[in-house]
């Protein structure tokens, strides 16, 4: 095996079944070396197989976790993505606080953790293709429109937007691409059957692969012509 | 003095001077029982003179001490207010994530704690003028666009204006009215020289008793016609 | 009666029923000489009666008769104001060409021959209560959001949106405040039955007296605390 | 020369040098068979020669030429293309009432023609790759927010803005991808060297070729993650 060092890093920060996956296979077949973490790494390991990714078990709400995480990584980090997020519904008045903060912290303080961190890797190494890197965040329609009953993802999906247009900001002008993808939709998965869509009803949820390709084009994306927002949604789903 | 509990209540947390004392004196005018909140209430005095308000110490993060409040006031809460925010700029690479984590809790959780409070109690209350009752959130356009190097404003502007969004849809059917308020400017402070603007620039900055008399005006919206986001901005305000 | 030359002037183009009623009969009250247009006045009689108002016959898509009737206004025009809008629902492929064109005629095109005849009279008059004067659009949520089956509405309505926000920013730091007034929502009519909300479901309509004092709200609303864009809701409408 | 009518057909409305010759040659790389128009088409005739591109001197806001020259149209219309727009600068006093008027109907209402009439032939014919066709808009800010000084351009983006909106709400489910493309940035054009950017501010132009591989991705884009706007823009840019 070639020396995994010498590619361009990538890091996907709460690694599963679905988008992950496929993200991590593009990347994979794209040459990249495959970083991957979760808090319970196990059920990641037959994908560490077929991509070659180190996994890590790393909580991305931890500050000092992620920072190390990032911080050790070998070769060039090229690519950052942060996916996890929580959700609660309920009535306003019938949501625990706590969850509600953890929820938050969840979806947008690791969100920051992570763009941090890539930041400051980034920021330091040569433009390769014209730029530094890219960090992206797995985003909702939450995070345009505040939903009833469900305050916290709203809050949270939000946040994370904010967060990544400020940064977006920044950085762009600095040679590092910032996006923030609006999954609208539920996302099918293979090994779920009830996240699979009918028959008569094709393509109602998105294709993870599909959604893996959006994301290797924001990879490649000419720096002329940067997207910091990027909306997906199945044909048809209403909007 | 008339009996305190036999009047409409109104709560503000993160009192003091500029927009809070103006809102708090439009209300005492308008017949409200007033509760003033702050980390350290001190500086409130004289405007719990001025007012007749009831001061709390209370940091409005604290979830147990903000529903504790809440639910032990008197009478029948009429308006809700939510002040606090914490901005925290600099280059993405150089905040702290402690700092950061903090500020969210500030702008947007502390939003939530009030939010979730104030609704518990609004919810249990007879319709007066066809309303349960106003919940406001002071916001800014920081949680509309996230502007470079300031992305722990933009995080906890965003979560907060999700929250309100999602709590408007909500609670909008119930009867009790939320709005979120962007306050696009600096907000002029008496008692603060460097927060008055230049004679030859009059109106460049907010004056205090006219976001009062917005917020006043939220209070009476005929529930008809009600606007769950407005952006207050002074006429020479660049946008 | 006192010389109506000598009180402030207002203009509403499109008078008819419902919301412009209110609005005419709110500034006559607080002191306005009225001037109303339609395309037919006949029906604007007793509305003319009521508010000595005085009648205009004009197509608002007529630039030569508004730009006369505008720059003919006798004192200082304190107020104006666009409320025509076309609809024209149905299948895209369906839509007639002829027709989708004088739809956003009627509903932007004519918005613009108002702003920019009322800015001309504004511009050279002098402040009073600290502005020049007013100009508002009356719009709707299909300004915000394309609806399916709806593309003349939509095209409208944008197109006067964005007319707005062109204005807004052109024209607040000289002193005249421009906002365009999403109306989402059915204004009840009492001379319409089927346009009068269900007893038990109160106030699921706007009423056109709520609306107007919005309007007027914002024809005094302080310049160092302007909103260029408002949004008015039933409170069980859903959005 | 293979049969042209054997190919799948696509039709730029408004080609030029730049985005839309870019798009044409990545058009015919892919296969398409092209048609181009122009109100003088005599500058696309070398275009013409290098892709293959039948040429038609068509005004884009004439309702009939547009319906005649897309029903006319042999094999099965695949992709559809709007790029003119008209801009007009200026305080809004001195706008020329029929200027506004023309340069509305140039961005706005030219798009409704070709996209009704792209739709026509679209919705009739099979699904290839999982599309009926793909319908494209050439966007600006301008649509997204109205600049001061800039009214007619607002206007005129806006509506078409709105346009697209409505079009794929309504067309999606219908298998029909329609998208409007907001170019944010100045287009670098070779051919012109005042649009062409300073060696020392590499990539501040959108690079032509960039954005027309945008438009393929989009016309390539999977059906269950489509997108219905995309933003576009220089990695310098500010925005």
């Amino acid at each position: 095996m070639a020396d995994q060092t010498q590619k361009p890093q990538a890091l996907i920060i709460g690694a599963g079944a679905g988008l992950s996956a496929s993200f991590a296979r593009a990347l994979a077949q794209d040459g990249y070396a495959l970083h991957l973490t979760a808090r319970n790494i196990a059920k990641l390991e037959p994908l560490a197989v077929e991509t070659g990714a180190v996994l890590h078990q790393v909580d991305g709400t931890d500050a000092k976790g992620v920072a190390e995480l990032v911080a050790d990584l070998p070769g060039e980090l090229r690519v950052a993505c942060y996916n996890p997020s929580a959700r609660q519904r309920g009535p306003i008045i019938e949501l625990d606080a706590e969850i509600v903060r953890k929820a938050v912290e969840v979806t947008a303080h690791g969100a920051f953790l992570l763009g941090q961190a890539a930041a400051r890797r980034m920021l330091d190494q040569p433009m390769r293709d014209n730029r530094r890197g890219t960090i992206l965040f797995t985003g909702a329609s939450a995070g345009v429109k505040g939903f009833p009953l469900s305050a916290p993802f709203a809050m949270g999906k939000f946040a994370q937007r904010g967060l990544a247009q400020s940064m977006a900001r920044e950085l762009h002008p600095k040679g590092i691409h910032v996006a923030w993808v609006n999954i609208d939709g539920g996302i099918r998965n293979a090994s779920r059957p009830e996240r699979v869509e009918a028959d008569d009803n094709p393509d109602s949820m998105l294709d993870p692969d599909a959604i893996a390709r959006e994301y290797m084009h924001l990879v490649h994306q000419d720096r002329s012509a940067w997207s910091n927002e990027l909306t997906l949604r199945p044909w048809v789903e209403r909007f």
